[in-house]
């Protein structure tokens, strides 16, 4: 429970200043600006007084209870200074002060040993290095913070693992007259965690959308844990940082490979919900809509006009977007027929024309409204000094109040001339946007959360599978960070019924022509020890073995090449039908398994074409996967072909997500390639090879 | 010539009235508003005085000579005003009415008829259905045009074919401090056109970066010469409407199909170096860095920051956009760590930390301005109580006076509370925006704009080939809107040189055997006649017939199937070697014709993996579009494949430049597929198809 963090009954500031430059100074000042509710106590041992305050000299000198301090002395001094508010019962301490882990080694050590202090007290630190917190429910109204965007209460709650760009989002809310629910910046990190936070925002019924800003996620599976439980009730937009190599480098990030990272990141995202924004702009305003906005039940939307070329933006805009233009229904037409002049267009867009006053303008919203057929209203809203700007804004404002459907607005308007008519349209919720192309983008995100909040409750299949059969394998090669040998690879593929070409180990002449017997020609060597990796490479793969005289020579050759590795040998049938695709697996610190699915080669290598989820993968995760590639038509077949069957590659992944979720031990997993076969016939993993290297 | 449109000598308001409601008496408000510098003539029969001038009953009345008039009367009383301005000797007509061209047939006709009236007199219309112009320049300082932004001078000029989007763009330019050239919305553009309006910024000194809104080109050809004139000069943002069906279908436009007209214009505006943006955002903000700072040299970027989170947004956005970071020289190193405090990150992002005070901040900038390694600098710049912010941004005008490279620079600040900052930067020609997204891309923009100006004069090859014998077939099918026979479509691409594989033509079995002996088995058998368009489809290709009986058995089976189409035949060696790219060529109205390049299949199919360009091509067109597809790895060879012939497929796209810039006859032509063989080996047209259909 964070609440004596965000909801203080006495702040005490420890290194309390009369120095305006001063952090200690600025915080207090901040508290006192914004009408803090409960009592500050500045702790300086060498005034007697800070801004008319009494100050104490130590926080053991305060009279009463102390639920937050705000330190912002020396970092060498923080140690001493925890003892005593640990001593004096203080819950938490906000840590503005710098020098810990951020700068190496030795800031890490005291990082740790102010986090040990506060434990031995049941204390609890937010920071190192951090901004603070603010609230700005009236009945507590804390601004516990340095920064200088001014704070009025909304219901839009923003966390921010940087400062600087917590503070550009906070600036631009408060730009567009948008209040503020409570804010962080946790800096370091060392003990109460950005999950927690969210958690926090999430339990609060006053925050109706949480606006993240990420660079790495320190606890991903806390992270995918609280915000799956967040997102049915709320909306939750991030925007991460480090999307490209370099800016992995600048968030100065070493583990993992570079963009594992943000694909894990990206997984996470989608599997609990979370909504990622491109820019904080679009993040900034997204958040508008959805503080003030119902959701729209579906993908279609309708445009009105009172000018042609911004709603044709729009057109393109939505549609770009992924949403559907509506269509109007006969009776919205006749009313509409009945409604505007002869010069407006009853179509998608509806454009009212220039001269359309409240009358008209508002008609038309109204009839779109009721129009069943219609989820969510797009207005482009010019003033002219033909039409009633003002009264068709209070019109609209007036509609706003008690829409059930979602209305954004694009609006043209020189604020000089028109004053009151934007802050009447904000005032009935109507979120006011300057151009077409973010009112579009903007809806599209409220859609796109309108459809989350509307998927089915995931279900996972269970299969019967011989778990302790691929456990007793794994075990053998725990702690080897190796590749498994073929034939073990195949066992544990085989033991959790994921399908494979027939496949058989031998280990002489007698077994081969044995196994030969059973299998069908033409048959496929290879090669399989420890060390031989890339066989192909080496002459270990003998493909389209036609006949047994084939087959024999070529374990002869084998047998004699390599001798010196004592190897075994995978005998299995050669299949030419089927699409190739490539499923696989990598294990993640702390956190599910991330599956991977694409077509073969140049489509994965080259294109990109890959899709990613995190196990585990429900029925509908598992086909969104493979319908969301791009080259997803390959699958369904073109020119004539027939489709492949989707429903078992499904099942390859879904068997694979137990695997994966089973032995988070499993480093990396790779079938490569997997033969999708046609429609109800199946798909078998030709090669694959796993490599076991977490403990 | 525009002057007498832009810099009229002479205005008289036709249909100039009292009611504040009406466009005349708008346009007139105006003019008076912002100064107009030449005399005011109101037209109007029904009262003596407008606005305290002396109104004329008609513009024949007027003792003075006219230059332009403003006309705003109904659209069946244009005609008759115009005969009378014609017989007055006005040189330009801005026709604001509505109810032409856009209503259909009979405002189209009445469109044409006063066009026709206005050419009798030696006059030009602007219009109908039009905004108006406006420009700023002191010494004439015309607002002819009935929308309500405020002119003050500026280096920008704007036309835009949506009035609504006009004034977006204007607005927000207004907005951002940003004084405005030229402006003008033409409506629907009858007589003065697009064309002319950009040529005539483009000649304007005053001019230094125009700004196109467009739907639809009516003139091509006429763009594309205009705009390749003036990029080299100044840079032509623009932003373009019917991107999607949907929107291409509320552009109104039927001509063509619904992509084919994107397109087209994407490639003319390649071709002609004008920078399309995605959003009219973007796009003022790109402006307005044209509008103020030098170009960079370069792509290498080096970012100074204040604060962390921001700047890593930057590196993000800065490498998405193809910018790379700078690596500072161990000089500029050198002098930032005497610079800055201990606490400071001297690398790229370089952060000066919050502390920074105007001689470390403007110190660094000044660093990175003589590091030669170094082409732009991006600012993050955040102002906090710690530091002189105002101090800063003096310190950031005074450097930004004489820059001799691009300084773009993020401010976030509180404007109630740090008054004159931004008006300080702004006024020192630094462009200040609001997010790092924005200033990334912007930056990312100027450097386009900065290599296209830098790209080597284009050289043109011309082919020695037989035009006249491509001639002779192509004459033979025109107006027939029909596919060419194949024996025709590969005498014209040899004629032309463009490699085949081993093609010829035969009548009879004699021919058959005769043209076998010739050619290397296996060998492909074709039908070819008119009627059978969809060869394969039907059984009319043989692939892969090994040896003269397998030959003779099949021509035997399609004599007799197709009997009946009296076919001719096709024999090719049949090759297998060799990656499958698809080359086309798509005519156009009135403009040269589109080339295409794509790989194969469903690269082109599924994945739309396919560049186009206008012909014709220059040597560097050619390679530029095979290298832009995603897939070029491909070409460029997998997994220890070889590349293959670039060189031979750059060849096959620039003769078939030739070819089509030859013949604008020729509607379609797909080389569909053109195989590519091993880097030195060339590249063959194996199946091919033309259509000729425009006369």
């Amino acid at each position: 429970m964070l609440d004596a963090l965000f909801k203080p009954k006495s702040i005490a500031i420890i290194g309390a200043s009369n120095n305006p430059l001063s952090i200690g100074h600025i915080v207090m000042q901040n508290l006192l600006d914004h009408n803090y509710q409960g009592p500050i106590y500045p702790i300086n041992p060498k005034s007697n007084t800070i801004k008319s305050f009494k100050a104490y000299p130590s926080i053991t000198d305060v009279p009463d209870e102390v639920d937050l301090v705000n330190i912002s002395i020396k970092n060498t001094l923080v140690p001493t200074v925890l003892e005593e508010c640990g001593k004096k019962g203080v819950k938490f301490a906000i840590v503005h002060t710098a020098g810990f882990k951020e700068v190496g080694k030795e800031g890490l050590k005291l990082e740790k040993h102010i986090v040990e202090i506060a434990h031995k007290y049941g204390m609890r630190i937010y920071g190192p290095n951090s901004q603070g917190i603010q609230n700005s429910d009236p009945e507590i109204s804390v601004y516990a913070n340095f920064t200088f965007v001014p704070m009025f209460p909304g219901n839009i709650s923003i966390v921010a693992q940087s400062g600087g760009v917590g503070e550009t989002l906070k600036l631009h809310l408060y730009l567009v007259g948008m209040g503020l629910r409570m804010y962080s910046s946790y800096g370091n990190e060392a003990d109460v965690s950005l999950n927690e936070i969210i958690d926090y925002y999430g339990q609060d019924e006053d925050t109706k959308v949480i606006m993240v800003h990420l660079e790495t996620l320190k606890d991903p599976a806390g992270f995918l844990e609280v915000a799956s439980r967040i997102t049915p009730k709320k909306p939750i937009l991030v925007v991460k940082a480090g999307k490209t190599s370099e800016g992995v480098v600048a968030v100065g990030s070493h583990t993992g490979s570079m963009i594992e990272q943000d694909t894990l990141a990206d997984a996470i995202f989608k599997k609990s919900g979370v909504l990622r924004i491109q820019s904080q702009e679009e993040m900034i305003e997204t958040a508008v809509a959805f503080s003030t906005q119902p959701l729209p039940k579906g993908e279609r939307v309708a445009i009105i006009t009172n000018t042609g070329g911004p709603a044709i933006i729009s057109v393109d805009e939505c549609v770009s977007a992924g949403l559907k233009l509506a269509k109007l229904s006969p009776q919205t037409k006749e009313t509409l027929g009945k409604l505007l002049f002869t010069e407006a267009i009853i179509s998608n867009p509806v454009d009212v024309v220039a001269t359309a006053g409240p009358e008209q303008y508002g008609g038309t919203v109204e009839a779109l409204l009721k129009d069943p057929d219609i989820d969510s209203l797009l207005l482009v809203f010019v003033t002219s000094p033909f039409a009633d700007g003002v009264g068709i804004a209070r019109k609209l404002s007036e509609i706003g109040k008690t829409a059930e459907k979602p209305i954004v607005c694009m609006v043209l308007t020189l604020e000089e001339r028109w004053t009151k008519l934007i802050p009447l349209l904000r005032e009935s919720s109507i979120p006011v946007y300057d151009f077409p192309e973010t009112t579009s983008k903007v809806l599209s995100s409220m859609t796109e959360y309108g459809k989350i909040l509307q998927r089915e409750a995931p279900s996972y299949k269970k299969y019967e599978i011989d778990k302790r059969k691929a456990e007793i394998i794994v075990n053998r090669y725990k702690g080897e960070k190796k590749f498994l040998l073929q034939d073990d690879v195949f066992e544990i593929l085989q033991s959790y019924g994921i399908s494979c070409v027939k496949t058989k180990k031998i280990t002489d002449k007698g077994e081969l022509e044995k196994a030969a017997q059973e299998m069908k020609y033409p048959l496929v060597l290879k090669v399989d020890a420890e060390k031989i990796i890339h066989k192909t490479d080496v002459g270990g793969v003998s493909l389209n073995l036609k006949d047994k005289e084939a087959l024999l020579a070529d374990f002869e050759k084998m047998s004699t090449k390599f001798a010196k590795e004592k190897p075994g040998f995978i005998l299995q049938e050669h299949l030419t039908a089927g699409k190739e695709v490539i499923i696989g697996l990598k294990g993640n610190e702390g956190v599910s398994p991330t599956l991977m699915f694409g077509l073969g080669g140049v489509f994965v290598e080259i294109l990109k074409d890959v899709q990613f989820r995190l196990a585990p993968l429900s029925e509908g995760d598992a086909l969104d996967m493979i319908r969301s590639i791009k080259g997803y038509p390959v699958l369904e077949g073109v020119r004539g072909e027939k489709a492949v069957d989707i429903d078992g590659l499904a099942e390859i992944l879904k068997r694979l997500s137990q695997l994966g979720s089973d032995f988070p031990e499993i480093d990396e997993l790779d079938l490569n390639p997997v033969f999708a076969f046609e429609q109800g016939k199946g798909a078998a993993v030709v090669d694959a090879r796993i490599k076991v290297s977490r403990t």
